[in-house]
This record gives C-alpha cells, structure tokens and sequence, in this order.
C-alpha cells in the first residue's frame, strides 16, 4: 500500500542507517502546520475515524493491527501509545509491555512470550517493546553474537509473516531522538519529583551504549522491515510531529485494510421482536 | 543423527506416500523377538533408561525435546503416550491434548495455541493431537485448499525451526493402522461397556474420508519431516512393536542429545555444612 506523507521514514533496503535520519525533521507537516496548535484539528479528526475504523474491525472479527514500538529510553513509547489510543474503545485494544524476561520466559524460545500476546481477531495489539528486545540488549551485552542475531531476523521474518497470512497487519515504529534530546529527557525525570519513578540509575549505564544501540537497531530494520511488517523510523525530538506521524499512518493502514461489520447471515424482515 | 533399527520408517523425501509403508510390519523386532512377552525386558531396560535421561534433561535446564504424536482414530496415541511415559518423573513432563480448538484459540493464528503449550528447557513435551490437524482435518473438510496447506507446511517448518535452534529437539511419529485394523477396534469400542466412552458416532463420518486422510497425511509428512524435526510412520497394528520402537527411537535421540547435570559454580570443598 501507499503510506501518507509524514515525517516518518519507511525502511525500505539492507542498507538502511538510522544515521541518514534526522531526529528532529517535520518533513511535510512543517509546511502544512505552524506549531503544534495548528495541527490539533487534523490529530482530532484522525482519532475520531481511528475509533469508527476500530469498531468495524472489531464487528468484522476477521483481522486484526498488531502495532510494534521501539525507542532509545526516554524515546516517547508511552506517550506515543497513548495519545494514539486515546479515544478508542479499551475492549478492542490489547497493550502488551515487555520487560525483562522471567524465568518462564526465559525457559522458553524467544518468541514464544511475545507470539503468547499477539491481538485476536477484531482487535488492535500494541507493543511496547517487543520480540526485538532479543536482537538489541542481548547483541549490546554480547548475550548473542552477530550470527545468531542474523538467525533470529530469519526467525522473526518467518514469525510476522506467519502473522499476516493469519490476517494480522503489522506496523512497526521506531521513535528516533537524539542523544541530546534523551540528555534533557532524562535530566527532566531527576528534576521533577512527578516524574522521578520513570527514572533509574541504569538508564545511564544504557545510554553509554548508545553507539552500539544505534548500530544494532540499524541492523535489525534493515532485515526486518518487509512489505507486510513494515518498519517505520520516527523523528521523535517533537512530540507533536511524532504523535501525528504515527496517527496518520495507522489511520491510512486501517482504511486500506476496510474493515467492515458482516451482513445479517438470516432474513432481516422474518425477525419479528414482540 | 543415526537413529536405531526398527520397523518404524523415517520419511526422508518430498514423494513420501503413506501407502508404501506397511502398517503390520515389525521389521528387524522379527527375528530379535519371538512374541511381545520376549520384548519385554528390552522394553523394560529402555524405560529406565529414558527416566534416567529425563532427570539429567532437567537437572541440565538447557534444552527440552518435544514428541509429537499422530493417527487416525484408534490408531493408538493415547496407549503408546501412556506406554512411553511410564516411570518418567511427571514433573519433567507436560502433554498437551489438541481437540477442536476453542472461539479464544480460532481467533488466533494456528500455531498459537501450540506455541503456548511447547516444552520448557528441561522438559519433555507431548502433543496429542498438535498443529498438524491444522493442515489434515481442516483440508478433508475443504476449510482450506492445497496452497494454504503448502503455506501453512511452510508456517510449520519455520516454526519447527525456531524450536530447534531455541534449543527444543524434536520428534514425530505418526502411527500407522490399517482400514481393516481401525474397523476391529471400533467394534470393541463399541461391543466393550468399558471402552464405549471412547467411541463417537462421529467416527464413522471421519472413516468413509479414510482415503483422503492417506493423500493428506503422506503429503504433510514428506513436506514437513526435516533433520531438525523428522516424521517417523510407525508401523502401529501391533500395538507391542509399536510401543517398542517408539521407545528406542527417543532414547536413541535423549542418548545423543546426552544432557548432564550442571557442575558447580561454586568451590563444593569450601561449603561447610555445620
């Protein structure tokens, strides 16, 4: 399908580099809107056909959206997440956060978690953090060399596309700041006391790798972004941009997707409610 | 791996048919064995052996290894799971029975709900029933046509493959009746009191599909038995040479797998126990 015009890069080959992104880039939006209030009408208008488009998928009950986020820390995923679902009916949505693995978890092949909370049919799933957790932090940390990365792209291709032959589509979004940019979020969270609990010490110990971070995230959205299971790589240093970015793209897969309530299977007229 | 002889026969290629392999024949168990009660003690000496190898599999906590069971009706899944596992430690194993799947797992892709139930490191798994009838019942019903089948026998080894290199060895027998043999146990379902609970007026719809079962079963087999995961058909009329074959194939496969306990990290001399 043809995505809109956003600000939003789709990764398109292996050679993909997240370097030739900018973080702050408005793309299109910078002509079209001046500031964050003048595109508030356009943001309230997307929502509000977001929670038709997710009603008439959820009556369809055939498909489903699975929605994949990925950040730095302090990249926005919540308040991304957020504000895209705000306004959509909660029974229709599945919000899935991936944290460090339990042991469970960890007894188990890497996907089997995540395949665990994929959406049912008619329903929207979103994950904050996901299966590429196991190709980032483990290769960052030397868990897994650069082969056994390679293998698991093969086995997360295989994975998604298992997914959309089921009738899932699949967005994937990362959300690209800056390393100033996560500087002054950070610096933020320790300042504020409303927003110490989203900070910890480790946060630091993370960003020393952010070199590294930014090298394997490459990697992975080169190899992972398919025509089913798109990557998309979000400016993300502007909130507003970003959030409208991404509204505006799932709004556009949803429409293509044109989900719709089934017809009566009985004879409408023979009904007679006394 | 080289596996032992027995009549069981390895599918190794894409024209593989069901119809080539007898379902009366105990191969090399002829000359090696009189009658089932000479077995025996073979039988008995593997049973031992497989509990032995199945403490050292979880003490391991590494890799796990998962059994896959198919057949037509009375072919004998339930007995020859109940046959193996005797005298393993229960708490090392977990056997799943796959009936028709539920509105919460139909609306899912066809591999989730099996995902969920694969083995955990130091496990052994069984499934009664598995992610097969996904492309046998629902392909004689007309559900799904021969290119879905090929995409899902696809699905299927991608999968398979993901729990290979995730650490999970796999097995799968599918035991093999014959019409006629399948025609004597149903009557002693039926003429049996105490074996009734068994028999399904539904059976006998499956039965007159027999034919087509054959053509499905030999085309999910060839295409789905690699290295990784082979598919063995057991000749299975004989329910002793069944049995036995089953037996020495998985402890074949444990021996070569040869798990052992973890050494210690830590020094054991300086632990003074007081």
């Amino acid at each position: 399908m043809k995505y809109p015009e956003t600000p939003a890069v789709l990764v398109k080959d292996k050679h993909f580099k997240l370097a030739d992104v900018s973080t702050d880039d408005k793309g299109p939006f910078d002509e079209k809107y001046a500031h964050k209030e003048s595109a508030e009408p356009r943001l309230a208008a997307l929502r509000q056909r977001l929670a038709e488009l997710q009603e008439n998928l959820y009556a369809e009950h055939q498909r489903s959206l699975l929605l994949v986020f990925q950040a730095m820390d302090t990249g926005g995923k919540d308040g991304a997440i957020g504000n895209l679902l705000t306004g959509v009916n909660p029974a229709g949505v599945q919000v899935a956060a991936f944290k460090a693995p339990s042991p469970v978890e960890l007894a188990h092949d890497f996907l089997w978690r995540v395949h665990l909370k994929t959406p049912a049919r008619g329903h929207i799933g979103v994950f904050n953090r996901s299966h590429y957790e196991d190709v980032l932090v483990t290769r960052v940390h030397g868990l897994i060399d650069k082969k056994t990365a390679h293998q698991r792209f093969d086995d997360i291709n295989n994975f998604e596309q298992l997914l959309t032959r089921n009738g899932t589509h699949i967005l994937k979004f990362f959300l690209h700041i800056s390393k100033k940019e996560q500087a002054e979020r950070l610096q933020a969270r320790l300042d504020d006391p409303a927003k110490r609990w989203k900070y910890e010490p480790g946060d630091l110990k993370e960003r020393a790798h952010w070199d590294d971070y930014q090298d394997v995230y490459s990697d992975a959205l080169a190899h992972c972004s398919t025509d089913g299971a798109p990557w998309f790589v979000v400016p993300a240093d502007h909130k507003w941009s970003r959030d409208l970015a991404i509204t505006e793209i799932v709004v556009a897969a949803l429409e293509n997707m044109d989900p719709r309530p089934p017809t009566a299977d009985f004879d409408v007229k023979a009904q007679v409610i006394k």
